[in-house]
């Protein structure tokens, strides 16, 4: 048994900490709100975020010194843009040395900072090497049901990997490693973007061929990305690539495939995200993915569409006929260029 | 204008006829049943394959030396186990040089022949060489309304290879070409193997996660297979791998799913076969895969556990849950003994 803090009690965070549960773990829930750690503590609910029981092993907290206290692991889920002002509570409040894991998608507008990055640069007694980051196609409602779930976590320093993936691995919820730090936080933030997009074209009331045909190109562009980054082009091709693009852009679970829904249906960003009353990371990662492709002359024809939806008021039909539009040409060469391999003839 | 002949009226020959129609050729649709060519000129319906006015331009025929006469290319969606009887008449008939392409997504058991190479051996007058595929992401029903379309056309003919993208491309239905006619048929055939394998996790009430990850897991083991019979590994992330999975997988316009999903709740394979109505590609492809895997020791866990349910009575629960509960391991080893590619670490 670990004891074992989870930061932040969205959907996300809540899932995580019943697999830690089901696992026999000690879990001590931080969420900043008061009344929503009274609830939890009371009605073994979360009911604003998932609907499932909360086991008895799960205490819920509101003071993040409390939460903290005495664990030997954290998993951060807190969204992006709350990340360095937990960091900055928690550099303040961590007494003792605990594996730092976080489960958030998203990258940093301006900066491009990845999550693990983040935390390295708030935190004094945590390098960047350490931060361990889960990722993968998975849908907090099936994973708050044990149904069966895959998941990569991945660390510069393999020994909080396989601890991290000891942490969670039980028969439901499968944990796999990999090295590639950079693809796997990539792969998770960048995703939503092409999510925003797949749940536009559906909105429109376009069919699934042209979402398929949206979701391949939308893979292309985000591997490119990720490979000027540094990624792995073969992460991009495993869970928490095709993996998680698949679950998000083609389940009404998702809430960014949501989010791109409504702005299919005609409402504007502002309602949407009102309406919403979650936080939608694939908004921030176009905005921060879109400066970066400029800046270094990445071809992300989707992400730049989505940008002028979202940021420039452009029409979503206009966009997506643009895109559908582009000359004919070797589909090939299209994909060749997005992966910087050699492959036998 | 064109005169073109596609031989075979189902969903996707219909759907394809359509295409041709609205750029302005005269299409001369074949069937080998006298009432149903009856009831296309009359009704200008087709109503057990597709759902869709015929327009007027296309005339259907029963006679197969009557439908082309005269035609100058040739569309054959038969399906594969029909291929070698059809190619036999047209080779008894057919007088003219016409172009051939095929829009049959399967392969042929035992030979694990590709339906090029079908042709090439069956016609005369043709070479392997010189015949054209056309595959994507690609339900037959949002093709007959028009709804935005990606396709890749492929041959190691390229002058056929642009003649074929000119017949069927416009506004709607983008054609795309390639060079990797390997990869092409066989992504197309391949992915119909890990729908009825996803028809099955949906059937048995598994959810989103599961499906993604056996998705994510059965693109690695079709592009191994294709990658052993000289396809490129690159041509599985577009379109006619990646897209064609998504589209197929995820959708229930698509029969191979559909048959999966009724084995998932409990049906046998000859009830599934006869309730469908139609063929059921995935069924004989599954067999033809697991045969050329075993012979090849090429790791295909997915086939294997699909060959067992639809030929081995074996419980679809039994193989599913076997798959899940692989050994934990590097996701990144499983990703990269997939492709055989160099990558930049």
């Amino acid at each position: 048994m670990t004891k074992v803090a989870v930061l932040g009690a969205g959907s996300w965070g809540t899932a995580l900490s019943i697999v830690l549960a089901d696992n026999g773990h000690d879990v001590r829930l931080w969420t900043h709100r008061k009344e929503q750690a009274e609830a939890i503590n009371t009605t073994y609910k979360n009911e604003q975020y998932l609907d499932a029981y909360i086991p008895e092993q799960i205490q819920a907290f509101y003071e993040l010194n409390e939460a903290i206290d005495d664990v030997s692991a954290i998993v951060m889920v807190v969204p992006t843009k709350a990340i360095r002002e937990v960091c900055m509570e928690l550099n303040n409040t961590l007494k003792q040395k605990a594996v730092m894991i976080h489960a958030t998608k998203g990258i940093e507008p301006e900066s491009l900072k990845r999550v693990s990055q983040v935390i390295g640069e708030e935190m004094d007694h945590y390098d960047y090497e350490d931060i361990v980051v889960l990722s993968g196609p998975s849908h907090a409602e099936e994973v708050g049901k044990r149904q069966p779930t895959t998941v990569t976590v991945s660390s510069l320093n393999s020994h909080n990997a396989a601890l991290s993936q000891d942490l969670f691995i039980n028969e439901s919820f499968r944990v796999y490693t990999s090295t590639d730090i950079v693809g796997i936080e990539l792969g998770g933030a960048l995703k939503n973007i092409i999510a925003l997009g797949a749940g536009i074209s559906d909105g429109l009331g376009y069919g699934d061929n042209a979402k398929a045909a949206l979701i391949t190109r939308g893979l292309a562009e985000i591997t490119r990305l990720g490979v000027s980054l540094g990624a792995s082009p073969l992460t991009f091709l495993g869970l928490p690539g095709v993996g998680d693009l698949i679950v998000t852009c083609t389940s009404p679970h998702s809430r960014n495939w949501r989010a791109g829904n409504m702005l299919g249906g005609g409402q504007k960003l502002d309602e949407v995200l009102e309406q919403m009353g979650m936080v939608v990371e694939g908004v921030r990662t176009t905005k921060a993915a879109y400066q970066f492709a400029k800046e270094q002359q990445i071809e992300m024809p989707i992400t730049q569409g989505l940008y002028q939806v979202l940021f420039e008021d452009k029409e979503p039909k206009d966009v997506v006929e643009q895109l559908m539009n582009r000359t004919k040409r070797e589909e090939m060469d299209d994909i060749s260029s997005l992966l910087s391999v050699n492959y036998p003839q």
